[in-house]
């Protein structure tokens, strides 16, 4: 399995996930409990009531204000996950406190730290076009029986979208057309381009743009490892003039896919995506179309690497991959991942000192 | 898990249960065959043919009269364990013979001891009511996927039937009041008792005993360790008059509540439930609806318990819990289980001497 | 478990199971995927694409033409394994090859290699009922959830015919009636016999043949270790002539009953199972009969079998069986396998030195 990354900020929910009932969320193997307060601010907070490890988010535990009570004995607890009663007496047990988490809302997204120390200034890496009025976004998530590794690799290599996702986002240059890749080592950053000067347009684009011909299509990724996936799709007809000097674009359509990337159990991973445009803002219809497409070419990404999870399960240990010039993204990206968690295993080690 | 203890008696079966179809059940790790022969003993012997381990219990394994006839190759086995017939020869072979278990039909359960001695002149405890005519009873079974303990802690403390069972049994007087305990650590019986003198009466007595103002209510608990758990609960319109000294009681409404605990596996267990009453003894409604209400409450745990199994999966080693005092019976019924289980290792090590 | 046998023949499909469609097929654990030529000509390679190790046989893999797409990136490979396209690039990186399985399709099964060496002049042993103008033939193949071993050890006993499949094949003869043994331990084959000169007529052969009275019924069981078992059944009715000296039969009705064993992982088991008959050849009715009544005598084995490797799961190590004579040919079929894969892991050790 690809090794978790502690001490940082992964998506726990998209923001109108959480609300005023419980939810339960696995982070990285830690149960957590999500929910808003009556002012609308978002919490986490350990999902194991601390008497008898019942999972407060489940039912019939319930919420009484802005107080969680645990739906087997009843044991409650504030916002900040101190127990305020028990059943049965006065007294409160000065050890019965919840683990709280760090939540930080920003880009439609509640996001929270994983980790053994605080995180201080970090900010999560951001995604402005899922909560700004210059974009119409649909979002959804899908959860994935496989480790996370696999959809940062599924993601990196975009020459999958012919085969898997043909009649949808595939087309053959997407296959055929290389790929440039940069890595910010020191950021966490892979950089992947491909340029598509002339080629088919697939479905997804045609039916919400309205182009009828060939496409110049671009594709930039940018992967903030461990737990955010952006991709720029630049669409324009054939021959359309490109973006200009000052960075504005009038002639082209552009589409950001976002995802957020988020290890749940060491098999299972949370696949939060959402797609944001810049065109057809009113237009439901689009809005209807994108959504249903993307979660349709999400779900077939989740069938095939749960599929492939499965095969690697009666794999023998050490086999074998063989990888390409397409692979140049994901194999940094895996580098990357490695170098951040054992960090975080040396920032425990350093912690405990 | 908890750990199992050995040379004791448990409840393999409700009396009702057992008749002329091969009944299956597995206590304490081993698979156990029950019937009763035609004049209305009831058996119990290994679930396992001699020849190639098929369980007897398994269709088109059947009864021929007393014997029982393995549906695999036909090995056939009278009441003692011996085998009467094989396939292809006439000589039986000398160890062609299932392990039998000592049964006892008492209280309306069929009890098997499982064990490395025999049972000699200890009886299982005893529940009268589930057999008298001066009760009406109803009763069922419900398996858990969980370690038995957790039935152990969830019955210890009745406190949460006000979060887990409102609506049923459950009312806010249950987790307000302080219990006491008792502890008879030599007999292996822990007493936990709950009087509420004016409480809020739950649509379970209120429909029941017809009492429609609120009521006294005593819980009083008696868990014989390892496998049976007695609620003495005693209702009472509030300013009726208490028990006489000679413990006649004819102002209140007696309901004799009885679990049999029976570990199936490490992480299964057999819920028996029953309740007897000694009011309305002939009205079939009365039992329908306690019948339907008890059976609700027993699922609201199998529920909650499988949940809490499942969480308690994924904890690493070394997990806390809290304890305060409404646990104190419930830990000085693990420390009884701790202290039977090592007992009968002991036995064990004293047996193979 | 019953070690796996390398260096062997196995029956990795019928033959009109393999054809212009990806199949997927586990033997002795290794994942193949069959498929048959433009030409018509069976191939069997691994079933897992070098880049990724994305199954060949899992959607959205294809053929095109004679090579295979894997669904995931495109990689495309021959029929030799060798990789022949992958996207991005020009260049096919050298080591960019499937392993290919030795495929012989003979008496309408199609057979693979398993094995470290190869068969060299070995060739699969023969049943060639199954594709003769003199015999007509109904056939599948149903899963089983157990060791290979078990589905050996019930087709070398056939005593169970008379308990699990009472009403189907078994009368209280074939329980009854002795059976001979004979064992060629250098050819790896097991002869099993049993002769009933006067017997039930089961509605298998009753309805099959239309005999109405008792019959000579005639097992002779050739169990060609590891994978292929062959049961010549000869039925005439009671004082018919027997075989001529020259080896004709024109009084008996003949049925070859045919099974290849083919262990998939440790616990799950193909079943390929065939009847052939030499008489009614034109008759569909008596075709649709056989291979509905097979089915069900197949599913019978299964369902027990599948009960039976659950019951062995939960046994401790060390349990005992216990064998009589009517196990004399399945006890001689284990010995054989045992011999077979510890040769086979010598010859790995061989083969490495």
């Amino acid at each position: 399995m690809t090794a978790f990354v502690r001490n940082q900020w992964y998506v726990a929910a998209h923001a109108h996930e959480v609300g005023r009932e419980l939810l339960g969320r696995t982070v990285l193997g830690e149960p957590i409990l999500l929910y808003r307060t009556e002012d609308g601010r978002a919490v986490a907070m350990s999902d194991r009531c601390v008497h008898r490890r019942f999972p407060l988010s489940e039912k019939p535990s319930r919420l009484d204000g802005d107080r969680v009570v645990c739906g087997y004995h009843g044991f409650t607890y504030g916002t900040d996950g101190g127990c305020v009663s028990v059943p049965g007496q006065q007294r409160i047990p000065r050890t019965a406190r919840l683990k709280t988490y760090p939540v930080i809302e920003q880009d439609a997204f509640v996001w929270v730290w994983i980790g053994d120390r605080e995180p201080g200034d970090t900010l999560p890496p951001r995604a402005p076009w899922l909560d700004s009025p210059d974009h119409t976004v649909v979002r959804g998530m899908e959860p994935i029986d496989g480790d996370y590794g696999l959809l940062v690799d599924n993601l990196m290599d975009l020459s999958h979208e012919t085969y898997l996702h043909g009649g949808y986002i595939g087309t053959p240059e997407v296959a055929e057309t290389p790929i440039t890749t940069e890595v910010d080592d020191k950021a966490g950053i892979v950089y992947v381009s491909r340029h598509m000067d002339d080629a088919e347009c697939p479905p997804f684009y045609a039916e919400s743009t309205g182009i009828e011909g060939r496409i110049t299509r671009w594709q930039d990724i940018e992967y903030h490892a461990p737990g955010l996936y952006l991709l720029h799709s630049r669409i324009a007809p054939v021959g359309a003039p490109g973006p200009n000097a000052d960075g504005t674009d009038p002639h082209a359509f552009h589409v950001e896919v976002v995802y957020g990337i988020t290890p749940s159990t060491e098999r299972t991973t949370y696949d939060f995506w959402a797609v944001a445009r810049d065109f057809a803002l009113e237009d439901q219809q689009v809005s209807d179309f994108l959504w249903e497409n993307n979660r349709t070419v999400v779900l077939q990404d989740v069938v095939a690497l749960n599929v492939l999870q499965k095969a690697l399960d009666t794999e023998k240990a050490g086999y074998q991959e063989l990888s390409i010039n397409i692979d140049t993204g994901g194999l940094a990206a895996r580098r990357i991942l490695a170098r951040l968690a054992a960090e975080g295993v040396e920032q425990v080690g350093a912690a405990a000192r």
